[in-house]
């Protein structure tokens, strides 16, 4: 059977309290999807959750930036889901359309050039090797 | 036969246009290895030159944030070169060792998230598809 | 013009031929939309069924593990049809809910793992390369 | 600077509570490439680990399976470090040669039949959307 | 938000003069959907016309060719606007449902023996590296 | 432990023959690295050989531009040994420099289109889905 989703009102505590750690720490009112699914194994829920929160939490790199990164990783792979939340993420974060359209210019070089080597079979320059 | 790098000396003057304009924008001695190979065709490395500079431009983006993300996709992508080149890229732009420690994090969760997404069959939220 | 789904009604005899052969293997009125398909090749669809059935038999691993493993490149790769098709395969060949969720942590850490090699650049142990 | 790996002796606390933990979980004289180099960063580094050993542990799957489905995956993204590390891993948790042989070609196929799915734009069976 | 087509009607007059050049290139009466969306960034439209145009013209391959290899990267990345779209241009430039079903087992084939290349990690023979 | 390749002083009889129709077939003295791993499966090997032949045969489509697409595919993928011999093989059915060149620049941009249309979401149009 296809996976469905736990609501809330639905979940075990376990995962109960995981939704309400994401809620408050997103200042949302629910959990988005990704989360409702996950909750099927409530062990990975809570694991992704906080794995999750550990990465994404300001660092050396700004919020905007990681959400970014997930966006071009996101879009790099295809996966849909991901492209329409990370994007949504992304504008939270601070990115406008100006940087979203730079983003998808880089993302796109990336993808073209990174084939051109692969093609090329172009050996790693001792300067990059150290 | 496997392709063979084009050196200065002996390239055309079409391609030795563009390398000087390599060196010129990067002030570096020499190319490196990826402009050597693709000089096997002169339109594609004029082509693919003149977009780098116009996508790598400083921008909306900062020039570390560009090469930290085609950094991410090179890795997502797993292509050798591209990750050696822009790792240095990086560098030399500003990224840190903590900056390119948080950004593997952010890769490898996005490459972890995604195909959970995809294996759960998650539904985009009506919230993200606006 | 969008490829079109082959019915039997419709189908050559060589194809049909393939068609009651996938029936009677896999017990199963109809073919799925896949075999349909790739109907318009009857070379094509003789030599992928004929393959499949002889990679997909019991040997030393199991049907179901089989069915799972085809599930995780599938949801590696992001194949919405294959991920829903070989759900469903794997389902009837034994798969419980508590396996695919673990099966769904393997491929997602995978993933993630393979990304952080990349990005790190690890060279083999010499004692994986003997 | 290419990532350096981190040895033991050079080791912090942190880092070697968790090489620590590694090597008597795997009861190991030395933790393999992967974990010396994610050192670089001690926080990935233990939840890395952390994850892993709760991935990996016996569950509703077996260890040589969880194994084997590392290894499909690492051979569909074609991760060289993973390919070589997973496969020992495969063998000490018990594949066989005629296991390892029966996996590579339903990867084979797997990576095969996607495309196929992808081209004839194959559209998924109502019953496998249930 | 979302990403917005942009249709000709409400369109700078950059944007405006790619849009006429493509429709005059093609002979099409209006451009496609990729077009519309790009349109976001006129700099990056622009900039991938031309090296569209530039690399899809007829030259050393035939622009048949050059769709199919367009198509046969699409259904490997598993882009489906791509597969669609390049289906149709293919087809546009001669290619036909056999032609169609030799390019699908050719690209299936590909993404096998690629995965079976490195599970059984072969090394290059000497004579395919010079 | 590490795959080995099997030489056919050593092969069984089942492999000797498939070693000896590849010898005939291509008119080479000896089979390249693939099958002599391959041949630790020799079921996989025979059916591998057999599906090869089938589909890279001359047919709708030139053996060119098939060992061609295979290398498209095979770039896209950055499988190098698969890319070291299809580019062998594309040239030993009468690929050029300039084919290649061509090719390397189409499955460059069908790489960064093919992200474009991600990011961006572009919706298939009507046209493109009948």
């Amino acid at each position: 059977m296809k996976p469905q989703p736990i609501e809330y009102a639905n979940a075990s505590d376990e995962v109960k309290a995981v939704f309400d750690d994401i809620k408050t720490s997103r200042n949302v009112p629910d959990v988005n999807n990704f989360w409702k699914y996950l909750a099927n194994d409530p062990v990975a829920l809570r694991r992704t959750w906080s794995s999750l929160k550990e990465v994404m939490a300001p660092g050396a790199l700004d919020p905007v930036v990681k959400e970014m990164v997930y966006l071009a990783v996101s879009v790099t792979n295809n996966c849909g889901y991901c492209i329409a939340s990370h994007h949504a993420g992304a504008e939270k974060a601070g990115m406008t359309p100006a940087m979203f359209a730079e983003l998808m210019s880089v993302v796109g070089m990336a993808n073209e050039t990174n084939r051109l080597v692969n093609g090329y079979r172009v050996p790693i320059d001792p300067a990059f090797d150290k």
